[in-house]
């Protein structure tokens, strides 16, 4: 195959040139004419040769045009946006280290859970490999999303569960139910840098609120609906991204209190739970379902590939969201994808993986927050789980030349500013420790720390 | 398990209540003990019971709460309208025969060449199963869709090609980076009806143009263009749904020349390419992607649960879609899903598969025209391909009316009404061939005309 590719990208065979004989190759090559027939086969089905019945194979008009199989992405512009980690983290070269992506090196994920679920599902009934799902996605882990709501005394009825694509995927269907052009919506300052994105999406308007190590400065909030009467308040609930910090339920209480008055909706985005030691007392807990949203997923804790999240609300507003799903999707999530993640998550040994993934993220926590000490890097606050650590950085420093020094080094940063609408956050860093376990992200800090301080 | 379930349920366990001790019960059960630490470790991931270190399991809260594992949905509404056919399909029970989806049964699927791909993707590198993909989707797959449409004489460089979670996710992140509430966008009359409920979605206000046995009605569409001033025109390329008809060449050419006096944009949904016997004409060939947006996917011949879409265009627009998807889903589509989709296409078995299929559809075609023309059901055209056949009722037939009779006896039809923007289809019904190999349907179908014609 490589041979016949060769000489059709170097031009000695030309478009509708006739290609040797199966007989003739193999023969000439010193291999069984089977092999002959299946590379034939192959190039046939990547387009490059083409079969004339009774006369052979013959090089196609695509075949002159193809390019080589390797091909490097136009270069990216380095501007600090809230896109900026995204681009950086999603499209980085194997082995670039990762210190500001949001997620699990591939080595501490469940793999063996992960695959022993998806084979599980290939047994499994021919229809969940080939068809839609059901419209509200699988019943099998709808009923377990229920059932862990219920242990946070969520009291929920039996439709008031959508499974969808993602976390990020429900969100955006919830903003699409709920947003208009111009709204206004509270997040935090900081916050999730893709709530940014995504309201942007939407052409809402980001209202930004001071979070502090309790939860948003209320004061603050309240100010800003008086000031801006939002239509939502969005927020991570549990552990909070990027500062780790867990919301008191004095807070949460206040900020109930003020929602309600304002005739709000809240939707909290529940992406971390699986990283928690105990589930956080959550504005959901507090309200039921009433005037919060409850948006969660498993991408963190089993597969960001085959991903599936899920929306907990009213009735009402689930019925419209799945035609809204329809629409925009047709159908439910990956029946792969949500079948092996109940596999996954009804076996006893996802229990045990979580108790050794926390364990892990501790020692873990602990060693970058003594080894970025030793930088002058100073974390903000110990947080009870999860794998960030919100970090400020040596007086004068900008995270933003840090990350931008980094970045030609092989290290992925995420700077402050991209998760603060407000811009406020120059001085800060969050840290992901799952990807600090080896030297490189600490020398190309020291480094860059040393040159900036200089400069 | 499904003891000690079934006494949580009943009552007869209740809240903090203590579990027998593994030995207790391996013993009265006659099990081994390992047996009864996989059950519980089972009971405690579904959240039913918990274990507190050194005194063994309890019943949790949610145990009490816990609703049965096997529910039913709450009933939707009958109405006819454009997610008619999604619901019903969708949501049917097993068993049910649905002539009316738009899909092909599980075992006309490639399941094989689909399960060996997927047990590749298996054997490579975990970063695969578990990690978000790249902002544009797998390479492979890629360069894959760019050889294709070269093949089709569509000339592009190597960044007009963005992978998403399907067609119609593609066809979503299109209209939200082109339309504006208001906007008009010409749609075939009849389409396929999720265009409908899409462009609902976004605000936007379809205009109807007639379709013909060559693709849209030229003077209608050419009025329609200086009466609505559209934005966009949408619609099938290769195979036409639900009409299975192929636009001419000679209508393809006028059309964009209108398209191009009234500057506006074309997205052609290419979603049945695989079963088209030889590629036809499209409008993507003529323009090449300078006013045409090319969607497809590959849920239609390889898998509807591993799935994913793409765009070709521009490479400006191509950016800005690639940064819209990562806003509202971060990062590309299921690696699973794009590497298993690309082993398939890879290999020699799917052009045979595909050559397999279009005989088959090409046998049942004939049989079911031959069948429902007994029936006084008569196909408006033979396509050259694909699934659909249109077919005009017996006079003063109502299709709506036949489809609200064939579904309480367990079929799924799918009304002209549902594809009609302009409601003036009632008296046509697409059929599924494929879908079409037993006898119910037409049973059904015969009893119910029978029904109708005598009321």
């Amino acid at each position: 195959m490589g041979d016949i590719r060769g000489r059709i990208g170097g031009g000695k065979l030309a478009p509708n040139d006739r290609l040797p004989s199966i007989r003739q190759l193999a023969a000439s090559l010193s291999v069984s004419p089977s092999t002959v027939v299946e590379a034939y086969d192959r190039l046939a089905a990547e387009g490059l040769i083409r079969a004339r019945p009774g006369s052979g194979f013959f090089v196609t008009e695509a075949g002159r045009t193809s390019a080589p199989l390797v091909r490097l992405e136009p270069p990216r512009a380095a501007e600090v946006d809230p896109f900026w980690v995204a681009r950086q983290a999603l499209d980085a070269d194997p082995g670039t280290s990762k210190p500001g992506c949001g997620w699990l090196p591939p080595d501490w994920m469940p793999t063996a859970l992960l695959h022993a679920g998806m084979r599980t599902v290939l047994r499994q009934a021919t229809s969940l490999t080939t068809d839609y799902g059901p419209s509200r996605g699988s019943a099998a882990l709808r009923r377990f999303v229920e059932t862990r709501l219920r242990q946070q005394s969520i009291a929920l009825a039996d439709d008031q569960i959508l499974l969808a694509g993602s976390a990020t995927q429900a969100l955006d269907l919830v903003c699409r139910l709920l947003l208009r052009p111009g709204d206004r919506v509270i997040v935090d300052d900081p916050c999730y840098f893709n709530f940014q994105t995504l309201l942007r999406a939407h052409q809402a308007i980001a209202v930004p609120v001071a979070y502090t190590q309790n939860g948003p400065d209320i004061s603050a909030f309240e100010a800003a609906v008086l000031r801006e009467a939002p239509r939502l308040y969005l927020t991570n609930s549990g552990l909070h991204n990027p500062t780790g910090a867990t919301l008191s339920p004095q807070v949460a209480h206040q900020l109930l209190g003020i929602v309600s008055r304002a005739d709000m909706l809240v939707v909290e985005d529940d992406i971390f739970a699986d990283f928690e030691p105990e589930p956080a007392i959550t504005l959901a807990t507090l309200d039921g379902l009433s005037r919060v949203i409850r948006i969660g997923s498993f991408s963190k804790t089993i597969s960001a590939s085959l991903r599936a999240g899920f929306i907990a609300a009213d009735a009402e507003r689930i019925r419209l969201l799945t035609d809204l799903q329809v629409a925009i999707q047709f159908g439910g999530p990956s029946q792969v994808a949500t079948e092996t993640i109940h596999s996954v998550l009804a076996s006893g040994g996802y229990r045990k993986y979580l108790d050794h993934l926390h364990r892990r993220l501790d020692t873990e926590r602990r060693a970058t927050a003594r080894r970025l000490g030793e930088l002058g890097v100073e974390p903000v606050l110990m947080p009870r789980g999860g794998p960030y650590l919100w970090c400020r950085m040596p007086q004068g420093v900008s995270s933003t030349a840090l990350a931008q020094a980094a970045l030609p080094q092989g290290v992925v940063l995420a700077p402050g500013n991209v998760f603060s609408p407000s811009l406020s956050s120059d001085n800060f860093m969050r840290f992901n420790v799952a990807h600090m376990g080896d030297a490189r992200p600490f020398r190309v800090l020291e480094r860059a720390l040393k040159t900036l301080a200089h400069g």
